[in-house]
């Protein structure tokens, strides 16, 4: 190919508002990857692909993220407090030992860990200010809060097991058990499978770079089923609660159902944010980001 | 930068497995893009960050994508037979003019219409097949599917709405309707602007590169909501119909409920794949698949 000229081209990529997609950068002699440096000499800078200049489209994409992550973080907290709200006011608060406050931890329990705190959970590594320290703190509090999420998750699941047997109700009857107990079962086998392959000394590299692809799929995953089992529960309860007694009725809309439902709508609502915020390839963390690199425990598979 | 030794560098990117971004390919002189050819001559073909064949890693890709979508046609397919037998075998059939029997298309339209079309519609433009071809007829196939699947929902919103009508049931008052109405709303929208915005003549493309992302954005959420209100509907109507009568009631688990319940679980894989389909960068048409330039109703946006 000597002789001949030559151009630079990106391959098709799928995320077109992340152009541009090759940049070239100054190093110092010597201190670059390849092999053969003296045979890449260029007289001057060339951006290819460039429609507007990176730093402003990257201050644009974190401002956007911030933005979202902030309203993520008031409806997460809405959501909480609605839920707590909802228990306390119309179901007569918490209690424990079988009797049927111990029921009303299910819903705070199930809301506050399993779509909460693991929407916040997932979304760690997509903040923007964090891509410029290592990963690996970063790495720890992904785990920390999905395993807090976690414990909250099995006791909110407990909570209402120990209730079924106090009042011989047969357990996981409903669709929306089915649903939020393979929920369960899959984020703490995601949590179990993500320690063992992403925060162990003894993981190899290799083994983390196929990992990494299905733990982020299927936590995705885990966000539809979380809200599909949160959205077929308060639809339940709320059924159940309204559906014997004097009127009003659920039909009727009393104001616990307009609640019950504006719940639910409000953790849909922080499920699609979470999700925009995983799927939208502009605030995944560059693999470019720091990391260490002196043992397989501060190792990062992102490569 | 003269005289400095420079390296051509990948800029982070969210998709490591989609590497080698960048590629040294050869032209003749004077036909690339570039203002100043000259300037760029390198002497040797270089690959940076090339860890497989792009060839070898295409055709896993392709091959892993055709056994996802294989299994969500069968999946689909288990859906509708699903809720059809469902219908017929333990509620009667089906009818018109406001019987209850009307009420019996309600679960069938919806589940065809706004989960499975749906989703069918959604993961056209993943389908490696038909990313050598022009764009435009598998533009008009995700309209024409996205617009089956609209009317068969609004179909379906009618049947109920007219039982509850003749049965003087209030409409709209549970957390199901509500996630289901703002489901079909959202999709109605979609529809209405993604014709104009990507298939009018008079569109801009200016306009078409504003919507995409979010028109992208948007088409993933409505697969969490249509899965969130089909768990929940489904759930209801097992509530309803289980609930009074003699035994056996829901929580006994009797043949229908087991049916129901795995109609369900079935509904949500359905969704889960369709997420995993629309999610993988792997699986997004490239920009560089062919598409017609002479005028804005033939040209493509995906630049």
């Amino acid at each position: 190919m000597s002789k001949q000229q030559v151009q630079w081209a990106a391959l098709p990529s799928p995320t077109p508002d992340l152009l541009p997609l090759c940049v070239l950068i100054a190093t110092e002699p010597g201190s670059g990857p390849s092999a053969e440096p003296e045979k890449q000499e260029v007289k001057q800078e060339v951006v290819v692909n460039a429609p507007e200049p990176p730093d402003r489209s990257r201050m644009s994409s974190a401002l956007s993220f911030g933005v979202l992550y902030l309203l993520a973080l008031v409806l997460g907290l809405a959501c909480v407090g609605g839920v707590c709200f909802w228990s306390s006011h119309w179901h007569g608060g918490f209690a424990w030992g079988g009797s049927a406050l111990q029921f009303n931890w299910h819903p705070v329990l199930m809301v506050t860990g399993l779509v909460v705190l693991y929407g916040c959970g997932a979304v760690v590594y997509r903040i923007p200010l964090t891509w410029g320290q290592d990963k690996l703190p970063w790495k720890r509090l992904h785990a920390a809060l999905m395993l807090l999420a976690l414990v909250l998750s099995i006791v909110g699941l407990r909570a209402v097991f120990e209730v079924h047997d106090a009042e011989n109700i047969p357990k996981l009857y409903s669709l929306h058990s089915w649903i939020g107990i393979t929920t369960a079962a899959l984020f703490a086998t995601q949590w179990v499978v993500g320690v063992a392959g992403f925060l162990l000394p003894c993981s190899p590299m290799a083994l983390r770079r196929l990992l990494k692809p299905a733990h982020v799929l299927l936590g995705g995953s885990i966000v539809t089923l979380s809200v599909a089992a949160s959205v077929s529960g308060i639809n339940e309860k709320l059924i159940f609660a309204l559906g014997k007694g004097p009127p009003p009725r659920y039909k009727d809309l009393p104001p616990e159902a307009v609640f019950g439902n504006s719940l639910g709508v409000l953790i849909v609502a922080f499920g699609v944010l979470v999700f925009l915020m995983l799927s939208n390839p502009k605030w995944q963390r560059p693999d470019s980001a720091p990391e260490r690199t002196y043992s397989p425990l501060l190792q990062d598979e992102s490569e």
